[in-house]
């Protein structure tokens, strides 16, 4: 497991590291019941689509209580990323056969496979990338949020590797600045060249000619390619589009929803008010869309899936 | 004066409301030397395009140093706002012909004028709006911004003193929350419903149907329309063009530029990484360009202008 992990299952317990308090610490937070993990992943000690996945998969291999209770408490935490339900409902199927020792020998696969096809979908995303280039990318979306190699982060990263990226742009992420305390946390330790902008930065980089490729992960991509990621993404689409910039998504096969039609029918999750100001009223919605006729290609561990997306969508899950 | 006035010229000296103290607390910075109101213009105690102006006239009232020295240390505090050296020419003609008196004199006048063209072109502007609108600004461009009634801001007000405004979105504006802090807070005290937002979020609101109108101030305004106001406000542009929302810039003619022919020659100020994030790098670009093509309209206290800019800017200033 690299340095960088965001879980630990030791001794019958779940370690998270606190993503709340990181880069300033490096706590751990130790879940002993499905409640506590829940109620991580609702604070959003850990985050990220497919970490959340592996927590839930994982919490629900402790205790002794109620699991119906417990998958129904972990599947309510957050609405928006799809990797919540789809391992809720393997971690069901296991329980079904062979209880809870099942569901944990499940979560140590799917953090396996997960480490898998992060890896996969980088060399893929990687392979696109031309010389020196200068990439941007939107929160966090390497080790921190996928338990494995990155996505999004893990295309930059393999790219770098080869010798292909110069810099990442990395933007900040409000409210909760996850590519300001989580995503350049992680690249300083790989070593790779970035810089900080704000949010609204990413026009102004782009028409300066200083943006050669957006990739971004997901929470949910619907069967027509529409993608849900945190709010931010569909104007860097927009943006990128207008400069035409490749916009790339990079996401497990796990983060598809062939049950979700089109973006409209992904429910976009709406948090506190006080993330994004106190004292004063706010609208705090964690996602946006991006629809697929913005999105260049989607890159999965099964291959990078260009326009129509749902084509290639449906033959990669069949 | 209104009381959210940012300046008060009393017994000698340049009160200036220290705004980055705001809306915590109300301190007021004593400034009896141009130097020092310089200064308050550099770390950003006063802010906003006319505002700036204001405050560099008021401030070659002060003290009995060179005034050539002072009027070039004023003028190097911040690039973009076009305001600034337009109010210390007219401070410099004024102190060649009638010394210090004559320049506060003049403070005095520009502050008058400013008052007025906002009351002016906020109608202008309110004009356009039709029934329970919902319009999005960013940073701040209110009393605290230009010493009067605001420009994007005061549009806002006499729309909804007009009735036809139901509410205001208010874009955080990172790095130094413009936004979140001093617009809601003025906001707050004229009694006009709003929401903050995170400067990510145009999108998703645009996307769902939830922005009528983008209302937006400016630093400098080139002879061609492009416009140069805080960063971010060219994807707000971008995303109002796509989603067919009027998108408007508000601004007195002080703020347009005759000799800068169009946006890429405007100085883009680039302020302290440390604004944005400690402990990585960052680029703290404080201001983007809008091109004139997505700009609908551009309110002034001499009309408002439509395309083709070129020609409504010469008639107007001329």
């Amino acid at each position: 497991m690299t340095p960088t992990a965001p879980l630990r299952f030791d001794d019958g317990a779940l370690l998270i590291l606190d993503q709340r308090a990181l880069p300033a610490a490096e706590r751990w937070v130790r879940c002993e019941r499905p409640e506590e993990v829940a109620e991580a992943i609702r604070t959003l000690a850990v985050r990220g689509a497919p970490a959340i996945g592996l927590a839930a998969a994982y919490g629900l291999a402790l205790g002794n209580g109620d699991f119906d209770a417990a998958a129904a408490e972990l599947a309510g935490t957050r609405p928006t990323a799809v990797n919540l339900a789809w391992a809720i409902e393997r971690a069901r199927e296991a329980y079904a056969e062979g209880g809870r020792a099942a569901v944990l020998e499940l979560a140590q696969r799917l953090e396996r496979d997960q480490q898998a096809a992060d890896r996969r979908l980088a060399e893929l995303g990687a392979e696109r990338f031309g010389e020196h280039e200068r990439a941007l990318t939107h929160c966090n979306t390497g080790p921190l949020a996928t338990g494995g190699y990155g996505t999004a982060a893990g295309v930059l990263r393999a790219a770098w590797e080869a010798g292909r990226l110069e810099q990442v742009w990395v933007s900040e992420t409000r409210p909760l600045l996850q590519g300001a305390r989580l995503t350049s946390w992680e690249l300083e330790r790989e070593g790779i060249p970035f810089r900080v902008v704000t949010d609204g930065s990413a026009g102004a980089l782009m028409a300066r000619g200083l943006v050669d490729r957006v990739v971004v992960g997901a929470d949910r991509i619907a069967a027509n390619g529409d993608v849900a990621n945190k709010v931010g993404t569909y104007p860097l689409a927009v943006l990128a589009r207008r400069h035409g910039v490749p916009f790339y998504v990079a996401a497990p096969l796990s983060t598809i929803d062939p049950r979700t039609p089109d973006g409209a029918a992904i429910p976009i999750e709406e948090r506190e008010p006080s993330e994004v100001v106190t004292g004063a009223p706010a609208l705090n919605l964690a996602f946006d869309v991006t629809p697929a006729e913005l999105v260049d290609a989607i890159v999965t561990e099964a291959g990078v899936f260009e326009p129509p997306y749902p084509d290639a969508i449906r033959r990669a899950l069949s």
